[in-house]
């Protein structure tokens, strides 16, 4: 008898399918299921043949955040595991040279939430909700509100992590924490354009540019222009950008060679 | 005689209510009333029982921002004494463990707009405005800058300081400058909402979070991470976050100790 | 025989206006543009009697970005060359003491959407889009990207790095690229107003401000108050502020002596 996995995985043309698959446990992050996402993502990584990934919920809820059945009485050491796995989960999403997009079709809930706050690109249906709800349990959203401040205005995410109150599709749309809310109807196809853009660009390209967006985030702006001026002149010698270029000039179809 | 204060404080139910009151100056912020404020603040820093501040005028206006009246020819020092009281208050407001909501039911100009800024939480009437004008009489809004460029975005920031045009309180909510924006008659109710959200948390989770979030604001993302994880398995370690997960796993209401 | 200009200059009443002159080219910043646009910013930036300047575009495209046509097959120090002539102009815009504003009327992409990013204030037509679509011709938009990201939220900005799909003119004000969005019939006019309200103000007043504005853009909150704090306090002994004051006092207009 074979258990049911609790993330799903599927590779088809370029682009990794994630499902987290604990419906029955609204996809709560338990610690084996932060592990089993730490491995993906670090296969995922060295694997040049996938080129976008995208992470989506079985059932009814997105994700609910941290597996609470898992998070009374434990020694000091364990909470500090799961939490650093947890971290690192997130930061890989921000690491992979692949663009991560979020699938998100329902209610998005503490580490869930930051999980949609981490992604590259995140894709919503109108009855999604997102929450950083910890405070009402006396363990505040704090690893949570680490991408979630940088998404979103900083008193948009007070708000949240002061009152636990979920935020709409719409209004989180309207800040900036996901790119589109459609109707469920639409999500699929919303995401695949999305993968689609991205799979016709140079991999190379994708891979330097996902990379210098968030090294340069925290710099001050000269710095930053510093750091871009190096990777614009590196990039623009490789032969993925002389090709495109020149097909762009010559009006035809670019064709790359991930050089 | 008595003479009328400058500021009201009314204390109920874990509520601290500081009413601006100086309605005939447009509540501006004399020395006076920041060295108030500032006092004010202090104790109620140290001040348990006291569980939401909440900051709000009488009259008309909001405030009106620096006392211009007191502010012509006067020495260097003065001056120097005075924007570091108003910076000083200003950042007291995110300082103190307790969360500090602007209840705002007029025009907000200046170290007025500022405060708003500086508040961690705000609502205001559908009349309410936002302005830093200081440019129009030769001073630039430099200080009121600091807390509003970090709360909405550059642009929006940047045409406030240069053209001292207010911004209205449906562009505010939209930008992030916000939380809300209601009816006149709505106000008060929607504060309490606020207030009330944030009394039935642990107080100790409530201090922690706030104090996590303004300290890793600066940081870059990894960095921030580090401090989150360290902050949150202290956190959990607590008697009111095993309580609060508990509770939850238990459908019952939780029972805080502020241990 | 006289060839076109590239860049047309027109001086009167204060206000520069710098327009771009390659329709045929979409206005596409040839190396030679951006030279001449530097020369240009280096002079209006010691010309007290320019008080604000305002970049615009001949032609139905505002700007195209660099000009591929001569950016294949060039050496390694050619490019290097162009990125850093081109991200000089683009912090020129911002280090030089008049505020600048991009007056927008149809498509801005890549280093013109960055132009736009990098002006202090911005005002485009209906039919204006924005868009980095680098990435299609394998040459990301990285240093596009560094004001980009400072202007909008992180997943806007990186749906348009990672997508190239342009951002409508209502969505760019909704997310703060832009400060207005009007009719065709309106741009001038509300350009207008921008500069008249800057036109009205002490210069002395508008250059100390700008200048803090981004020198304490990448502090943090607490150093960025104590730069502010020497700020005002300079600014409040100049003869401008101290007339400014007066002036709003007595009720009558100022009359600023750039002191």
């Amino acid at each position: 008898m074979n258990e049911t996995p609790i993330l799903l995985t599927e590779t088809a043309e370029g682009i990794c399918q994630l499902i987290l698959n604990r419906p029955e446990r609204r996809n709560a992050l338990s610690l084996s299921l932060l592990q089993t996402l730490q491995a993906e993502l670090d296969r995922i990584g060295t694997t040049p043949s996938i080129r976008v990934v995208v992470i989506s919920a079985n059932g009814p809820a997105f994700c609910a955040g941290h597996d609470l059945g898992e998070m009374v009485e434990r020694p000091s050491e364990e909470y500090r595991e799961l939490f650093e796995v947890c971290s690192n989960v997130m930061q890989m999403v921000r690491r992979i040279p692949q663009p991560v997009i979020a699938k998100v079709q329902g209610m998005a809930t503490a580490a869930g939430c930051q999980l949609v706050a981490a992604c590259d690109l995140a894709v919503a249906t109108n009855e999604s909700r997102f929450a950083t709800p910890g405070v009402k349990i006396g363990l505040f959203c704090t690893t949570p509100m680490v991408p979630l401040v940088r998404a979103v205005p900083a008193k948009v995410a007070m708000e949240m992590l002061l009152t636990g109150q979920p935020l709409s599709a719409q209004r989180a749309y309207e800040v900036g924490l996901i790119n589109r809310v459609v109707e469920s109807s639409e999500l699929d196809a919303t995401v695949d354009l999305f993968c689609q853009s991205i799979i016709a660009s140079s991999p190379m390209t994708v891979r330097v540019g996902k990379e210098a967006f968030y090294r340069q985030l925290s710099l001050s702006e000269p710095q930053a222009y510093n750091d871009a001026v190096d990777v614009m002149t590196d990039n623009v010698m490789k032969a993925d950008a002389q090709e495109g270029m020149q097909a762009f000039l010559e009006k035809r179809p670019p064709q790359w060679t991930d050089q």
